[in-house]
């Protein structure tokens, strides 16, 4: 198995965001894509060490920020290195609360969810969220993962799913 | 709800492959993402009206070939706007058989997979696989969703999760 064909996987870049008893917290995630059109669902990948995913599972919702090339590379280091447990993730970004979810302004827009099915594995789960309110914020261009990668240079989280450190 | 949000999520364009009693079929596809390292495993999500999708059930196995930017378009049209029950679409397209599955070589490379759960949506099944076999096909740009879009200006199946009529 050659693990360098996963590069070749095209992903966006987004912050999963849910509540954490009334606190806004969230995650990077690039492991997002639309399931079906009608009705609309969403499936994100979160890993089961990420605290957001302890919190989507109690809250039984989610949103997701489609970051833009232009966001800051500070809010993908503020929601993908460090842990929402022990740190208020949101108080250093601009954000508003849209569809009563938390999520990040500097961005293309987002799509919020409630969670109507999930799929356990190994070290993640796949939530599956049924789209309960949408919005564009301005005509941005969405980041790629591969942009982030090669302009923005940026490293994985450990506990992305595209993790991989024998590829840095 | 704005629907264009969705236009702002990432995706690259692939063809789900397996076999229909010894015969190899397959559909395109942009719903696919890897969504645990170790083991790989990576789900892709498959139309019930698609028939590569009852292929896929039967046989507890599928592939993606991850198209490259120079794939010729004529791939995605004979694997994306026909049927696999009617059409023997490998006829028409260079392939091989690795890891006993059939994929398109006039890619970027392959990932050959076990499925080992499921989950089922109103129009879609999300196939969770582990990843038995992954070959790269030469150092090829991977083509994405944006760029097929922009740039071969090619329109969605209507099975893809991500066709949208309106905002064609």
């Amino acid at each position: 198995m050659n693990k360098n064909v996963f590069h070749k996987l095209s992903y966006g870049v987004y912050v999963v965001s849910t509540w954490d008893n009334g606190r806004p917290t969230g995650c990077t995630a690039n492991s997002a894509m639309q399931i079906t059109s009608s009705p609309a669902t969403i499936a994100v990948s979160i890993n089961h060490d990420n605290y957001t995913n302890k919190c989507i599972k109690e809250t039984g919702r989610f949103a997701i920020s489609i970051l833009a090339e232009d966001t800051p590379a500070l809010i993908i280091g503020t929601f993908g290195f460090r842990s929402g447990k022990d740190s208020d993730k949101f108080s250093e970004v601009k954000y508003s609360v849209e569809d009563n979810m938390p999520v990040v302004t500097d961005s293309c827009g987002y799509i919020a969810c409630e969670v109507i099915d999930s799929m356990e594995t190994a070290t993640h789960t796949v939530f599956l969220g049924e789209v309960k309110g949408a919005e564009l914020f301005g005509d941005r261009e969405a980041m790629t993962y591969s942009y982030y990668h090669k302009v923005i240079k940026g490293k994985s989280p450990k506990n992305a799913p595209t993790y991989l450190p024998e590829a840095e």
